[in-house]
């Protein structure tokens, strides 16, 4: 699997623009958010460790470029949506009471609850600070308040969908329509954003804009089912998360609601619901157990079935739409990584 | 002690905007949202509750009205203020593990951590919201940013202050002076910047708009100081609390800060250091001899000599402004207010 050459094309862009955003405030809640980043080790000494792939500030600069924009002018937009994204896991991890993310322990794991609250916090505050910045970069007024109501609403789903996600966590039946109602506002929505708002600074072309946000709309649908199916299938050295982690966990994550879903049919569905039930820590044989049903409701199938459709509905927006060849095969590129990624 | 007319004067359309800001959205988390304002019950029936002074949103818009301008054009704003304040007022609940607040359950208390976490993060997004409505009251997108700019400002030192609360608890010995940098930020920032930012709504006069960020300063130190006193002093009956309710749950607040500084030069002060650190619930004797000890320490003269010196030089500011008589007349009287009021 290759690596698409997007990828890596902002990466350095994006990091030096992540940095000057963090860069001032001498206060520990600052150290705390670089702590989160990786750029700090927990006794706030300087390191470096993977910060992820960076995939939303990615698809917006790609996006501007795609429509014909100087993508370095949607730079503090890119900025700011990881930034929020960030937030958004340092008060995930609170909430899934999660002790590592990315091979190292959690803000709250470390310094307590209060202080994991209020790190996320800074950061959404930081986020918002990093968007008028806009401004700088020869944008109008005007189209830095779009771009701003573009991702405030944007947040807005992403929370009305980790509530959802709350709730589903008590909720004994969750569809699989449910779920991609859930997961399209919870992680979608931002994903989605990231190239609208790219494509908004990119162009005064509406209809390409529009056409921009109908292939982020897919791209947000195949990210997320991708990442349910490596929770489940995932290696371990890939994923940098422990083989099955979202089983262990109990998530209810796409590929645990479809088995869900058959449970009624027959005894192995009943078997599954009843292992997932347990409030025992799960054994190997349990794991296994899982997997064997999974297996036999075709749950694999059904997942990485649904990702496909994405797929070739993004390539087909790209297809149809009179973006340069360049952009085009950059887009694909980037479809058929997401739908293939290991990590 | 008179209620000043000022705090009446746009309460109507104080509520109707917050109504206004939080009236779409038929997921919980907005129906959460609106039981925290007062506007339903538990049950998400509707009810109406005593929803506290507004003094934030009542600042903003006299700010405006003082130097000239158009109140209602600044009303988008002090709706963002209030609600900002009050996210702020959901997660401090979490983190202080308060039950009550306003003779009600609290948020996290009534659905769990992550709902009120949730819920705190979305008015945090609705305070977020309301301001770019600023742009349909006649300001232009320029001014729409600068105020926006203030306010991201704020609420960084909001949390800022937060965060070193968070500390303070921790931290056997803090000073009063360091007590007043955290509360400047925690409170102080938000109350100076209603203040700032009403007058930059209404006038471009930037000497004006400085005058009135002075005398912020100074009501923000007044509202906290007095806060603290009637954590202490004040009377169930008034503020809705119990007597003495920041000594039962062991807050560091000023009056706390001041003993704890003389706790080293006598046998008293031992025993308020020894009373204070004790782990079981206080008891009726506890809070007596606590309260004994700060009389023989004079800790009243010295906070009400504090918020007394605040009010002095607002009221100085004010004299010494171009405002009108009318303003000086009611911002005299606000300050006066702030400095004796019992709840």
């Amino acid at each position: 699997m290759q690596v698409p050459e997007v990828l890596s094309r902002y990466r350095e862009a994006v990091d030096a623009g992540l940095k000057s955003a963090l860069s001032e405030g001498d206060h520990p809640i600052f150290d705390m958010q670089r702590y989160h980043m990786g750029w700090l080790d927990k006794d706030f000494l300087p390191m470096s460790s993977n910060a992820g792939k960076a995939v939303r500030p990615t698809l917006c600069l790609f996006a501007c470029e795609a429509v014909g924009g100087e993508w370095s002018h949607a730079l503090p937009a890119a900025v700011s949506i990881e930034l929020l994204h960030n937030f958004s896991l340092v008060h995930d991890d609170i909430q899934d009471g999660d002790t590592e993310r990315r091979h190292r322990q959690t803000v709250w794991y470390l310094w307590g609850y209060s202080h994991g609250l209020n790190t996320g916090t800074a950061m959404h505050i930081v986020a918002n600070q990093a968007l008028p910045r806009l401004g700088a970069t020869a944008l109008s007024p005007e189209l830095v308040l779009e771009v701003s109501r573009i991702l405030t609403q944007a947040s807005m789903e992403m929370i009305e969908g980790q509530a959802l996600d709350v709730r589903f966590e008590r909720t004994p039946r969750v569809s699989s329509n449910d779920y991609l109602v859930m997961i399209e506002k919870k992680t979608g929505a931002l994903l989605e954003a990231s190239l609208r708002i790219g494509a908004t600074i990119g162009t005064g072309d509406t209809t390409l804009v529009k056409e921009m946000s109908a292939f982020g709309h897919s791209i947000g649908r195949l990210f997320q089912v991708r990442d349910d199916i490596l929770g489940v299938w995932g290696k371990a050295e890939d994923t940098g998360k422990p083989a099955a982690s979202d089983l262990h966990r109990r998530k209810k994550s796409l590929p645990v609601v479809h088995a869900l879903e058959n449970a009624g049919i027959n005894a192995s569905g009943k078997k599954f619901a009843d292992i997932y039930r347990t409030k025992d820590a799960l054994s190997g044989t349990d794991i296994e157990a899982l997997l064997m049903i999974m297996d036999e409701f075709g749950t694999f199938s059904f997942c990485h079935g649904l990702a496909q459709r994405e797929a070739e509905k993004a390539l087909q927006t790209l297809r149809q739409s009179p973006l340069s060849p360049w952009a085009k095969q950059q887009g694909g590129d980037l479809v058929e990584f997401l739908l293939e990624r290991e990590y």
